[in-house]
């Protein structure tokens, strides 16, 4: 089966160029000057679009475990959402539960996912707890295509690991040249401000966001570096959301250390007056970090062009507003942490093309190329490329959408974007060869997506 | 004519694969699977082999008229050496001469140049009277695919401009999307130390370096980069040599300002020891700004790896030892300033990769990709994909050569790299389809490279 | 005859007491626990006031030539003014016209200032020609007690030197341990911004802002600070006005280099809108570096803190509105440069004391002990100490005024502090022991003040 | 009674002059010029000596109980050490135990110190269990004049705090303007480090260094700056001892945060080269945080120039080689940590003054004038002036002597700089009027020292 996108203009991250590309089964088996190939068994007409590698979010949480509720979109959901916004390709995490080994979560997650995503997927492994046998455990999970691996210096007595922990993580993630991912805000500071904010009554959704400031993620950002620096290990911030994280970021990319970071729409486009929203509305932006005062926005555009950020990510992870955010009616610390997003990322990103925050090309490669790159599906994923899988977007530039928990994909009652306007659209979407997405349906099915076995980093030379 | 390129590991900026190329005419036609096309006028086996995108110098000088002699490589010899190391692109320098319009600087070079390059090739202009007429033949050099200006905030009473017109030139920059290219040492004080030495008598070639204090450098890229900031013009530090400069333009770009900057292989493979070799030998080394201590070497490697150094070019500029350089005998300061280089640009770098301080993407992303979108020859030149020229090198990673004096083809009677030994060595080169290097001869002409009108650069959004 | 003062807060730079103070002659003769002295020809009762070191204003220009005018204060009514507000020493400026040596120079201003100062003075000297000459006779100058030496980065072919001639400079000043005293303005390319003003019909006074960018002050003041690192020579940055200067000065100070800055109470307190206002009313603020935005005063605050800037001086430089300020009302650049303030400085730094900005002791600090350990006072000024000259001054910290030109001291017209209310006043003061202010009046005369040939700077150890 | 103390060069940390004390009781009477008064019970010849403040050491640790033993001065024995080396003021630090409040912690300090002591003496207080009730009694300790409190971010289990429990003390610290000072390692992740060494067989003193790396205390500074920030603590970081941390502490100083730091004599002199003496030799030199590589040296005497470095104090804790140093002999972590010096350092610092690292003036305010301002003595301590206790230091600055075991005064078997020459050394020493050294000899006796009850921090504005 060969399918012969025609006409469009084909966008990589170093480029773009009026092109065709030729799918051939499950791959990219060329990219030609246009005209040159003239008979395929199906002809996508892509003149006037963007031709785009289908997009990669590499943070996402389906169907996970969190406070006696689980988040919102299942593996079927999700994956499915994320192919109508264009994305072919989620890093979902595998959660350690304690007393749980490294290797059954992972055979646990792939029961949860396999033959369910439509779209192709891997994971991460977030390690909770840091002993010997899952030390152990970090070389078969690479052995399985999961390598990198996540720790948090927040959620002390849920998910976090003491400094010493982290170290000796770090330690083996430099002996096995796999990646650390860290949640960095200092939690053990944070629980003393979220109870002091409790006991003086001060209960409102706001009240996530002013117990965590952002001089406490900084300073777990500078901290996790520090750690990074002495063990050798490759790091990677998960969800920067404020300048203060940035500068620690900047200054250790300045010196050549391997340190990495992504930030994610919502603190590209929201902010914390919208936590101050009446009424319990506030709830629906809960997340950690928390959404920052406005005039961080600006610094992580900066950052997304001087690629101190080189990643943008969702950290989907949505949680109905009725039931499982209302948990957190009397008390914040009770709001499920985590909000709804795959779907638009790369619709919100485009808007940074449209308002010349980024280029064309950048866009693709915050969006794909370098999360790709980043997690070992080089060759295989994020460029439009021959010998590539041909995961392909062709994105309509001029369309006009509008963002609406009404006619949204995820399985979530409310949008945090509700009645945003957008400039770009999903036209059509190949995964794998594949079309899924086309004509303003869904072609595709649960258990299309394959699990995706990592190569290590290309960024670790 | 169409030339099929098998089996090789195609090598982009963003990723490597193993894929066929298919030229067709003067560009690619297609980069597929490996064997999708079998038929072809042309077959060139390249397994085993990188296939890259032709090297792209975008700093040499031929047969620029300096103190009353001429760098010894004419459009001519020059470009077929660049060939014969696998460059496929030069951007030389049009160098304004006082009481002469920039227009008619312009025509005087395509009269030197054109019918005359074995290679493609673009020109800068070299600025070195700014007054209303230069200001206002900005725009029309631009038309005519100039539109990169140089300036020099050294060597007083040759090409050295005043902040002041700097400045006029800058805010022209600024108003047009032009770049103003920089020459950043302090030449005034500079002038000062050198006549001191001199009147001291320290006459050796050494003592042009002694001179030159890498501090002298940094403060003059800090003060361009301030002048940029003021006029909002994008600024390329030519020739950065030191960390000094390296650290202010890292912190230029850390805050987002259109800042760039290029070192050159003689600044990380050699130092001012040489410069010191007894007899008049160092004079061989003599260029400007000076080759530095052994020490900023890896601070330099370490620019290329975080991007505040985004390309190597060489600033080719040779002078024969005999004759030319020995002008300087007894005056370091009389020294023609420059040294050969555009032959061995790719090995040296490529040596990078070879000793792990690069990956081999960023060797094809700093002396490729980056130049063509630096210098707005995107889409043409930088990437092997369908509907560029095909400029392509096949690139031999485990050939050994020796470089010498005896066995290069520059016009030149020494090699500042005489006897270093070198992993890799380019196979097979075409020049806009054309095999212009293979089986080790030369297969091109005179005059099959063509002017190229550049775009604006790719990197200013 | 001895004098003795009672009971007040005697405050040097490291702490406070309740002490007396007795005064035999010009010196200080001891300072001890109250009531161990009893008898004295002449009490004054200090309780409840402060007892200070006389202030030390080391930036003054009296009755100086510029441009066909001179500024309005001579040594007489400006230093009378001085004791007024409590200053009992001005270093004021030599300024070396073209075609005459420093040595005559020197006796010129000898001639103006000998026996005219109602307080003591000393002089530095601005080179305003660097030849050999000059810089042969920097020695003979420091020999007469005049060891710091002016530098203008601004002003071209006015005061300005280039990079040539101040590296020149800086190596005499690191050879003979004296200072340079630099005005850090980009005044080649701030000229260009000046005539494209002009031209463009923008003749206003706050052009006189709006053309010197306070980046070209940062710049300027990097650029000195490079060529004091290559030369080793110690260097003062007067009247720093902006945070990129400030920034810049930090970097240094964090190396250890001996860098050194004052800023001018007019920075602190006013702002670029006073030279907005309607009318010509604006030429009341020209002065150069200009006025800033508000946002720069916190940033001098904390500079003052932290020791970044160590110094307030004034830049007294008067011009009557009327006559002299009124040259310049079509053409912003034809108002004569400068301020008066010599009366203000204790005034206006106490009410830092009074905002919490700074302590009682800092104020001590910036206005009187370090400028006389930067230039060579230290031991006779800057401390009540016995030994030391007993320029003293009894401050009511209590006492309330009205800051008004109906009412001030100096030869001039206009304030710029106009209707300013002023939390304490200057009560008594001493000059060698001589009161020359007190009840409200002025006891001194002309000539009482005597010439002070500084010391080496106490801080380049 | 009155003591003279006549033709001696007083030394105050802004000026320097001859003159003559008189010293009436406890107090200095008067700083007067010379001769100015005749007659005096006793006289005392200073000519050609210097007449210093006495030294304040702002951090002993004296009969502190450590694992089981004791540091091996009492009060008595280490006070008078401290007298024989021109100290005249130390702050100690009473040891909250787990369990016992802070009140009686003050009260069994008190019971150890009172009545014994040759010197006056103050306590911080270190906090080892943060809860409500330390965080109540902060205030009666504030009020019994023990307003600044140690905590631990290293040694786990012992003195740690988590960041938690530093967050809640420093909010109480903003509250009641009291400061707190901070053990700067990151000990959680060290005891991996330290684990990991002695699970490997690495027992040697010298791993006591290599397994706390400066960064982990250049990352615990930033951490504790980071919670000052979000808490408006001020903060002192006690023992600095390499560059790491020192940018962090500068860094936060340019902002104007209210943090300090100390560093002690042992980092200027001392190096890991000392930890790696064949034998056991380098248990001697076992303290923490460990001694550095020498390269950090001249760092240090940069940050004491640019008063990053404000304060030197000794870290005094001395324990003997034998018996107590030696219950590490198989097992570096088992060495007690700490090493004698409250005798040698107005001496080892004077040889700063002697090579030219740091003035007079500054050797004078680093020993004594700004621990006085720094604790609260401000007034009493710190200066020779009128009014202030009579702690005085005769200093003979031509003096020769040798350290050694042999002679010193400290109640320990062997000294850190044993065979040190020094030039300078203590002649005569008055606390509070009472000469206590002179002519060679003890002339002071246990309980002639008094307890302070500090005032606030007189660099809190």
């Amino acid at each position: 089966m060969r399918t012969l996108i025609r006409d469009g203009t084909v966008v990589n991250a170093t480029g773009r160029a009026v092109a065709d590309v030729l799918v051939d089964g499950e791959t990219i088996a060329a990219v030609t000057a246009p005209g040159l190939f003239t008979e395929a068994e199906k002809v996508i007409d892509a003149s006037g679009k963007y031709v785009i590698p289908g997009g990669i979010d590499a943070h996402t949480h389906m169907e996970m475990p969190f406070g006696g509720t689980s988040s919102s979109d299942t593996f079927a959901t999700g994956t499915t959402a994320a192919a109508w916004g264009g994305t072919t390709t989620i890093i979902d995490f595998a959660v350690q539960a304690k007393g749980t080994s490294l290797l059954t979560t992972l055979d646990k997650w792939h029961e949860k996912a396999d033959g369910r995503c439509a779209v192709d997927y891997g994971f991460h492994m977030i390690i909770s707890e840091v002993d010997d046998n899952s030390l152990k455990e970090m070389r078969p999970c690479i052995d399985a295509g999961v390598n990198s691996f996540k720790m948090f210096m927040a959620y002390p007595g849920v998910f976090y690991s003491t400094d010493g922990e982290i170290l000796r993580a770090m330690q083996r993630a430099a002996e096995t040249g796999s990646m650390i991912m860290m949640h960095a805000e200092n939690g053990i500071a944070i629980d003393q401000l979220v109870a002091q904010a409790l006991a003086a009554g001060r209960t409102d959704p706001v009240h996530h966001g002013l117990t965590r400031p952002p001089e406490l993620e900084g300073e777990a950002t500078a901290r996790a570096i520090a750690l990074a620096k002495v063990t050798g290990a490759p790091l990677y911030i998960v969800h920067l959301s404020a300048r203060h994280a940035l500068a620690a970021v900047a200054e250790a990319r300045n010196t050549g250390q391997n340190v990495f970071a992504e930030t994610c729409p919502q603190y590209l486009y929201l902010s914390i007056e919208d936590m101050a929203k009446p009424g319990f509305e506030g709830a629906k932006y809960v997340a950690s970090p928390p959404l920052r005062s406005k005039d961080h926005q600006a610094d992580l555009w900066r950052g997304l062009r001087t690629n101190d950020l080189s990643v943008v990510s969702t950290d989907h992870c949505p949680f109905c507003f009725k039931d499982q955010k209302e948990l957190g009616r009397d008390d914040f610390s009770k709001i499920p942490n985590g909000m709804p997003g795959v779907e638009h990322r790369m619709d919100l990103l485009h808007q940074g093309v449209v308002a010349g925050e980024i280029s064309l090309e950048r866009w693709v490669e915050i969006s794909s190329t370098t999360p790709a790159r980043m997690f070992g599906l080089h060759g295989r994923k994020g460029a439009v490329t021959a010998g590539a899988d041909a995961d392909i977007v062709v994105y309509d530039p001029a369309a006009k959408q509008t963002i609406s928990a009404l006619t949204h994909h995820m399985n979530v009652d409310y949008s945090a974007y509700e009645g945003m306007e957008i400039t770009g659209k999903v036209d059509t979407v190949l995964s794998r060869g594949t079309v899924v997405i086309a004509d303003g349906a869904f072609h595709g099915r649960e258990g299309h997506g394959k699990f995706l076995k990592r190569d290590l980093s290309s960024y670790l030379i």
